[in-house]
């Protein structure tokens, strides 16, 4: 009998699952105007980062970070006006977290349930961990079908239901109405993933007194720190407690660490760097609203949703990319984005080129 | 039906192996000589330090990572001089990449198996991915029992196989000659964890060559960069293009690459620091061995493994952190390592403080 090959190796060894996937696709943006990732355009004021250099010329980078992160979690408890009812746990993006709630519950059948489309990486990490994932049709404004979640919910009793609110790629609200029968109905754990509550006056904060089967996720990627990847999840104690047992126990960096402590002191900036976003999301979306051919949604988040004349959003993709733009092209990643594209809004010039781009393809 | 508890619905969702861990305790260090965790004490120069400063305050925190973090990978195949054959996989720490090895292997019934005592995560993180996990006593000189690690191979057949080298908590190296058998006889991926090669000329890298089934993990983490958390996997692109895919995307954060590619290319100043910590290790280690009462390996490590006369372990520990002084007590982690410390080699004045407080313990 000779010895397996490497390839039969592989084959035999590897979840057949795993080999069945691609890598998740990143596509080059050398050069580019970034429009494509939620990205926070705007630098800090030279006198912030130089006080934030100042910080980092203090931090061991010889030694292993605060395996509790706790000046992290007092810094976000206290922007975020989280009660001492609840706990934090922080993660390397919001990705981190998912993967972590999907390993605490993961067994043969259990199942992670999401509306479609919504934030992609459910799904995969689902794969990651070996569970089963069902995706429920969002109705024809984007907003929670209710009966047919509800229909989903009794028949796959999902451990893990995934809201993102608002959600991405749609930047809509769901309606709260059907956010609280969904957890009503549900007896798995609820994770409302408000990874642009910054954009929108909404959130979920609430509605933890009411439900034990809902914890929140955030993130500060989406305020200027993407860079950093810190996510984390607010919830009961009982439920972050289990998790905190599968978290690596230093799994955030003591770079990190000290930036997001040193950013959420001086969080103003930040916030007035959003607000600013906010605006020019308004002016955006009136501005695109005017181009003739471009169907738009209402956004809650920091990009705007558009429908391309039907078969055209590809080549105007690329021409975009041509001028230097890069966005995201979501026409073929499911039936209900056909011919979509997602617009980071990002600052007014920015913008600017992004309209002027997009009027010349489409005139 | 009443609906059930938040104690309920955690009992019922999360893992019953989940709910039995404890979560992984770091005992706190505020204002001790860590001398517990195999940090390396070293600073780096002021203007080395300006240097790093000035790069990174040319890093947009605002921008996602690049996710293939290419620079940081040219930089450690430079550096340790990797083949093109073979591809480099990142992870934050060596943790995370064991979990992505078993991510992508775990099955009912499927098993890690590893030698004891040895390294913690191995066994933990089986349990996180819902693996069998089999350990294997080393021998009275704590090298591999070649006996029974190829039964446990045989009646096991693990999908995975850990072997440190040199090995944490007892420092020495395995036979080779042994570690070649194993891999031959297994079926499954073996992976040759060099997390302290720096301080050792023995490494495994040409074994590369020669077996499909093995890959090689290091960590930036013991030659001064523990708090930047970046692990590596080396290994035939088979193998590693299938870790990839389960890697979540932006996984190592845009401070961590920027600080590592410029360690990297900053390697000297490493290089001498670990020198010197080789050097200390051989004047710790002819001190120690003049204490009496106390027995000590050899280690090809940062760190030296001493039993002390027999019950005498823990006040031994108590009385080092009295004195203010942090070390890793062993005993009772492991039948091997009863009355056992770790100490780890630091600057030839913290060794000098942890033998005066050790030699008066003792005396």
């Amino acid at each position: 009998m000779s010895a397996p090959t490497l390839a039969q190796r592989v084959a035999s060894l590897v979840r057949p699952e795993i080999r069945a996937l691609s890598a998740y696709h990143v596509p080059p943006a050398s050069g580019l105007l970034k429009l494509d990732a939620m990205e926070n355009p705007y630098q800090w004021p030279a006198e912030l980062k130089q006080q934030w250099l100042e910080i980092l010329s203090q931090v061991g980078i010889n030694r292993y970070p605060d395996p509790g992160a706790a000046a992290v979690k007092a810094g976000l408890r206290q922007l975020m006006g989280i009660g001492e009812q609840y706990d934090l746990l922080l993660g390397n993006g919001s990705d981190e977290i998912i993967q972590l709630l999907a390993l605490a519950m993961t067994a043969p059948g259990r199942t992670i349930l999401a509306p479609e489309p919504s934030f992609v990486m459910y799904r995969m990490i689902a794969t990651f961990v070996g569970m089963e994932y069902v995706g429920v049709p969002l109705d024809a404004e984007f907003d929670l079908d209710l009966d047919a979640m509800l229909a989903a919910v009794r028949s796959h009793q999902p451990a893990l239901i995934f809201l993102a609110q608002p959600n991405n790629p749609t930047g809509n609200l769901f309606s709260v109405a059907k956010i609280r029968a969904i957890i009503e109905a549900a007896d798995g754990l609820v994770v409302v993933d408000e990874a642009y509550t910054a954009f929108t006056d909404a959130d979920s904060l609430a509605l933890l007194d009411e439900y034990p089967n809902l914890v929140i996720m955030r993130t500060l990627s989406k305020v200027g720190l993407a860079g950093l990847r810190l996510g984390l999840l607010i919830g009961h104690p009982a439920w972050l407690g289990e998790l905190d047992k599968l978290r690596l126990p230093y799994n955030i960096n003591v770079l990190t660490q000290a930036s997001a402590v040193f950013a959420l002191a001086n969080f103003a900036v930040l916030k007035a760097q959003t607000q600013q976003l906010r605006e020019d999301r308004g002016l955006l979306a009136a501005a695109l609203a005017q181009i003739d051919g471009l169907q738009l949604w209402p956004s809650e988040a920091n990009f705007v949703l558009v429908r391309t004349p039907a078969g055209r959003a590809r080549a105007i993709f690329e021409g975009l990319k041509r001028d230097g733009i890069l966005i995201k092209l979501l026409d073929g990643s499911h039936p209900a984005l056909r011919d979509c594209l997602r617009l980071t809004v990002s600052s007014g010039s920015d913008n600017q080129r992004l309209l002027a781009s997009l009027a010349a393809q489409l005139a």
